[in-house]
């Protein structure tokens, strides 16, 4: 006897229905970086383990990863780590100042070349480890989130050598030496294909790419650097079958190049309408977002209306994952995160 | 005997031609912060005077603002200030390290109460000295623009006390406190009219609203939070019959709430389609920029396709002022500028 179609969209989790644009029993909603600062919990493994240590401590990642879940109501987990974890394991020199600090910013084909392939059960083993303790400990309908940063992120990242408000330096950078980045962009599609693979392999049930930089690209500069090595590493995993997610910070001039990806889901920032995005992107494609982070800040009443705001744009249709725009505030208290996952689900339960 | 109105129309500087739409010999082009520090001769200035000192000398902002006239054939000037010049003025005490810091952060309405209303002539009078020397020493063809910062983005210093990535504090203060921060954006408004009025009183032949700020609300907040004080300013100048220029940067998200504004002119920043803006704000609007400050990094030859991409996406018809899409970043060489400058000139001429 087969399982009927009806069953089976039942059976699935509400965030992996979401992520195929099926139907759910209400709008799931996770929180990016709802493991973190803003949690007491998470400042008191914090204030005993370094950033580093934390990322590489399977036990103290997976128990920072469920500290969020266990307080709030919400569809999704996602690995506590950082995309620049794996640019370590290729050999690249950094610190958390807290920000990515590189010892040596490349910006030569010589430093491209000198690149380590990344080898992820060697490299970054802890991170596979991380996602097979969370994944035990997580309830069967919270899937686990894997992830990594989009080329053209971490490229910013690499040639600027420390954040930076506008990345100008890479941003001339890619300019000035358009066959150097293009090269760099090229390792780092590589590396971050093996390393998404690594962790579905370990667990992960979706996978995401955060292109966090992207944005700061005119459309035209986006379509020609920075969507290319994001359009192999998304071909490169289709194959995997779990839900493929692209957070596009930023990217309201975008989308029409970003429709052109094979991604499951766009992950969308707080400026940019979900109706809007929704129409240039077609119906193939969920959306993940996008509520202003600084609504949590906004009184009980305000903040209900806001999401209702938000439900309205991304529209009545199937395929919306409800999250921030953006990643929440470290300032943020924890009751409006609580009443956030609450009221998406009793104002969106069919 | 009346003059033809073809005469009339060439007897305007391009500049001003373009503002109001009407046809121009070649498109003209000025550059955001073209009275910089990539240029020598304002670090000269700026090694023997602090930053505060020269926007209160009108000698010394005439002579920066008029360097880079000489070197190159722009079609407009623009004052050399800073949009935190008036709130000095208001009696907020300020330095820059090098944006903005202010000493006590206005975050309660007693402070909002206390500010003083801004009488230009009193508070800011080397504004208009700086103006009227500049006019003085500026060719015909060349207009002088004056300028001001809008409300949302002066709220934004205001209340987070010093420049930021995110400007956190003043989004979630928005939220938190609607009616305070509507208070003091009334009162940004109200000063900068008269502010703006003084400098077209002084001589300024148009004037630019900097919204550096607004693009980091979302769409709903935006037309809710920036855009209404915005509304007002240009409301309250339009009977001064000088052009007013709106530079919206990053608000690709917020053109169908622009569009309602009396502006003759919508700046735009580099990540925003300058065609797909045009489409949405009507052909009632002149539009200015858009250039990303990193491709003065590219070699010539790249630099021409740029720019032929920047006037591909303007549109053949009148109502293009080129600009780069935000300011001229201090490490770009002077002779980029020098081709920029020309090429457009020479890739425009009628």
């Amino acid at each position: 006897m087969t399982a009927s179609p009806a069953v089976k969209t039942d059976a699935l989790p509400p965030f992996l229905a979401a992520c195929r644009r099926q139907p759910v029993a209400h709008t799931p909603i996770w929180v990016m970086r709802q493991a973190g600062r803003y949690l007491p919990e998470y400042r008191a493994v914090r204030s005993k383990v370094g950033f580093t240590e934390l990322t590489r401590s399977p036990e103290l990642a997976a128990e920072v990863t469920l500290q969020p879940i266990r307080r709030f109501a919400l569809d999704a987990s996602i690995i506590f780590s950082d995309i620049m974890v794996p640019i370590e394991g290729m050999g690249v020199a950094l610190e958390y100042a807290p920000g990515p600090v590189i010892g040596e910013p490349v910006r030569t084909m010589k430093q491209v070349e000198a690149l380590r392939p990344l080898n992820p059960a060697e490299d970054v083993p802890f991170v596979m480890e991380a996602i097979k303790l969370t994944r035990a400990g997580l309830p069967a309908h919270v899937p686990l989130i894997g992830f990594a940063g989009s080329p053209f992120t971490l490229f910013s990242y690499l040639v600027a050598g420390k954040p930076s408000k506008e990345f100008s330096v890479p941003r001339a950078f890619a300019q000035a030496e358009p066959e150097i980045s293009a090269a760099l962009m090229d390792r780092l599609a590589d590396a971050m294909i093996v390393y998404l693979r690594a962790q579905a392999g370990a667990g992960a049930q979706a996978l995401m790419l955060f292109e966090s930089w992207g944005g700061l690209l005119g459309p035209n500069d986006y379509r020609r650097i920075a969507l290319p090595p994001v359009k192999r590493i998304i071909d490169g995993l289709k194959d995997l079958g779990v839900p493929l997610i692209y957070f596009a910070n930023q990217c309201g001039s975008n989308l029409d190049s970003i429709a052109t990806l094979n991604a499951d889901v766009i992950g969308l920032d707080w400026r940019t309408s979900l109706g809007a995005a929704r129409k240039v992107l077609g119906p193939s494609k969920a959306v993940q977002g996008n509520l202003d982070p600084a609504h949590l800040f906004s009184s009980p009443a305000d903040l209900r209306k806001r999401v209702d705001e938000v439900l309205a744009d991304a529209g009545p249709g199937p395929g919306h994952i409800f999250n921030l725009g953006h990643g929440i505030w470290p300032e943020t208290d924890p009751d409006s995160v609580a009443q956030l996952v609450d009221y998406v689900h009793e104002r969106t339960a069919k």
